[in-house]
């Protein structure tokens, strides 16, 4: 567990506790407002540093990292910068009007891809990622998140072949 | 004119010389796929440092820095990590579903908006994202741009009282 990157979490804002009530009908015991850590740039800066660190104790590192619209394209571009590895940025749905593009920027089939996120909980929209990533010739095996609600996510991913890894655990987040 | 972005902006493949036509049916001896840059992290951080040195001549900083969706965004984070000034993103559509919010992140009434643009042509986009930051209560006197095509954006934006920033210029980047 990073308890300092759990410590700037609450500071800024982006990690409520209390009894809340999800989108979903479910009630939790915390709320994560990620947008305000993201959009910090000594909070983003910090969990770029923190997805590096984690990456260092892999055996290789991937060709490109992909950021998912919109909300973690800021991580992804900070890990970018961070690394030096490009990135990519996914729509998941296809533009209405121009070019139909899903992928913003160049991938290569064949490339390993690095899939960033900021929240997983049933890892839905990661697993539309992955496809679409897939689809264009990726070789995608790995997503980092900053939160993992632990709501399925992570078995999700597993069936797709895909491991989940992330900074903090809702585990982690409700240990004190 | 930042000669040594220029130079950079040739060798990644992201400003190219010829014959070609545009979307608009104009003809142009050069073209510009930015998203080339902005997710090459060398070429972005070194954006970043040049927009970050333009801004170390003006008279005071911006509370904030916007992006607008999709182009823009990673130059936002760039400069926004750069510069330890916090962002925020505009969507200048409205969501289809959820909140329909236009502006991710805080913004709080009053506060100094700089808008960063990838491409400047016409500034139709960026003038919409300026209306969109003012009626959210945002102070919005300042675009800068990687690229200003001289299309009539400057005047474009000089009516709704901005000051365009260009690191360069469609002169500059005809100019040999």
């Amino acid at each position: 567990m990073d308890a300092e990157l759990k410590r700037s979490l609450k500071e800024c804002g982006a990690l409520l506790y209390g009894d809340f009530t999800l989108a979903s009908g479910k009630k939790s015991r915390y709320y994560i407002d990620i947008k305000k850590a993201s959009t910090d740039p000594k909070v983003l800066a910090q969990i770029a540093d923190s997805m590096a660190r984690e990456m260092t104790t892999w055996d290789s590192m991937p060709d490109r990292i992909a950021g998912v619209m919109l909300g973690s394209i800021p991580l992804a571009v900070a890990l970018s910068l961070r690394t030096g590895i490009p990135f990519v940025m996914v729509r998941k749905e296809k533009k209405e009007h121009g070019t139909g593009k899903q992928i913003e920027g160049a991938l290569e089939p064949g490339e390993s891809v690095l899939v960033v996120e900021d929240v997983i909980t049933s890892a839905g929209s990661s697993a539309e990622a992955v496809n679409i990533l897939r689809a264009a010739g990726g070789k995608v095996a790995e997503v980092i998140t900053v939160i993992d609600r632990q709501e399925g996510g992570e078995a999700k991913l597993g069936g797709l072949g895909v491991r989940l890894h992330a900074l903090l655990t809702a585990e982690d987040v409700l240990r004190g």
